[in-house]
């Protein structure tokens, strides 16, 4: 079990109807060790400035995450500026500095190419591909992306789709990547494009799985209208959050807790598949009842375990006696 | 076991991106009748023009509903003009006409007075309470409502509320009654108002139900920080449909199908209403893919079990060997 990250580590300014706050730690690969590094060992790759407060990661380590691979170079550590307004469904890019991450490369250590699981945070899929030409021989890859690669860099992406197990995008980037409006549709189109699996995040409203076992849609063939699909995809509520504080980093540490399950569990079975979007959606739902890493960072193992518990009770429903023969 | 509908029973005038229809059979007790009677024995209180073609209502006829109820005066049947576009979650509505609909009194025979389940549709909310005064002692009152009586007869609607079992409204509605823009906070603010439990629909993004056994959120007693809520509720995404052809009378087959489960099995148990929520949504499902009653007027029972069977597929996960302990 070994779990890697390659993404950003960033300074994050937000503003949500809740507050604001400046230059707080923030970075997908942030997020994603916080949330994964409460189920399993994980390796950062990254770059920082030497302006970054390396005493901000001090808990990561405190949970074993393993630091080697974060460059500390030069310059200004890459800074995220955004705003939220009451649909915290949609932030707002107010301002983007690459900084240091503008020359990134990213270079795996022995251990690290040794991973047998890696999350491809939200890079040029130009880099996304380099990690995995470094990687030995990974049991699963998971890719996340964004509007501006998909546009901007479609040729490289199209070529590392295929060697994607579980591609990890949100709706509006899924529908961009497919030009296809229906979601499910657009799961779909992923999968002929190569990825084995499709993890679409919808926000508030969960997040839907397309497993590669099921490429065909089992609803398809079942019901000869032939219009509706998902009898193999798993679909997860959000956990119903009454007040979202910072939507900031819950794709990242959704994909966190996604990965740092199956790691855990030491499989990639379909069953596992769907568990881990429950786990992912679980962890997510800590992210957003505070600003920037605050929650992640005092989230132990038992209060996941207790909310995993009450996500089983919100979604199970029995078949009761009487019911349609 | 025994279930009444009283509302409206229309001529609708449809477009969405897939195509448009005139005056063709619509209205919420249509709906609710064509759903419901899949599953249990329904009567049907509401009126209709002279110029209505009651051939239409055959094959409601065929499945049992009881249509003495539907009183035929002279003048013209309500109509309703709407259209909807790429976000087929909301209809925008072009032109509304009460015609006979504006003098409608409800009035229950004896046997409709002794019905033990009622769904009041979505008219005044004055009109709904003369029907409870009429029934004699229903095991089970469940209503819906709309923007315009909850801004213009905001009074009678909350007289009514502590005599609703299930407040059955879409996401805006709740948050409009409520004042509160999170929904999961403004299904709780309608309980306080009297409403025992509370559905809310939520279109392509499924449907919450929050159960009068735990109004107060398990979820907030169990977790010290005091933000999250939902251990207590149960949420049911929407069934996946890669074709919706029109959204109109989804959330009326929703009730229908939680109605009729909830009669079927003849029970209002915390158990009962989450297998009827996910019932109303397998049976709303098939209703947005073809026109008007199309898809609801060929639909058996068998069809509905599997797409039941392909719904509990759909968010069935277990949990692994090697989980959080």
């Amino acid at each position: 079990m070994s779990l890697l990250v390659v993404g950003s580590v960033a300074l994050d300014s937000v503003e949500t109807p809740f507050g604001s706050r400046e230059n707080v730690l923030g970075g997908s690969a942030t997020y994603f060790a916080a949330a994964a590094s409460l189920l399993t060992k994980v390796s950062v790759v990254g770059v920082v400035g030497d302006d970054f407060p390396m005493g901000d990661l001090q808990f990561l380590q405190d949970r074993g995450v393993s630091l080697e691979g974060l460059e500390k170079v030069p310059g200004r550590t890459f800074r995220w500026k955004g705003r939220y307004g009451f649909d915290m469904n949609a932030a707002q890019t107010l301002d983007t500095q690459l900084n240091v991450f503008e020359k990134f490369e990213p270079k795996l250590s022995a251990q690290a190419r040794r991973a047998e699981r890696i999350f491809l945070g939200n890079i040029d899929p130009v880099l996304q591909m380099r990690v995995l030409e470094q990687a030995e021989n990974p049991r699963l890859v998971c890719a996340d992306t964004m509007n501006f690669w998909i546009s901007g860099k479609r040729a490289a992406l199209l070529e590392l789709l295929p060697r994607v197990d579980v591609l990890m995008v949100n709706d509006g980037e899924v529908r961009q990547l497919a030009g296809e409006a229906n979601v499910f549709k657009a799961a779909r189109a992923a999968q002929k494009m190569g990825a084995k699996s499709v993890v679409v995040k919808r926000g508030e409203y969960g997040a839907l799985l397309v497993d590669r076992e099921h490429v065909g849609f089992a609803g398809m063939r079942a019901e000869p209208e032939g219009r509706s699909i998902g009898v193999s995809s798993f679909y997860s509520p959000a956990f119903p959050i009454a007040e979202v504080v910072d939507p900031t980093g819950a794709g990242d540490s959704f994909a966190g807790g996604f990965l740092g399950l199956l790691d855990r569990l030491n499989t990639n079975d379909p069953a596992a598949l769907r568990q881990a979007t429950v786990m992912g959606s679980t962890i997510a739902s800590f992210t957003v009842e505070k600003f920037s890493l605050d929650r992640l960072r005092d989230l132990d193992l038992s209060q996941v375990r207790r909310r995993f518990d009450a996500f089983r009770s919100l979604v199970h429903f029995e078949e009761l006696p009487g019911h349609v023969a």
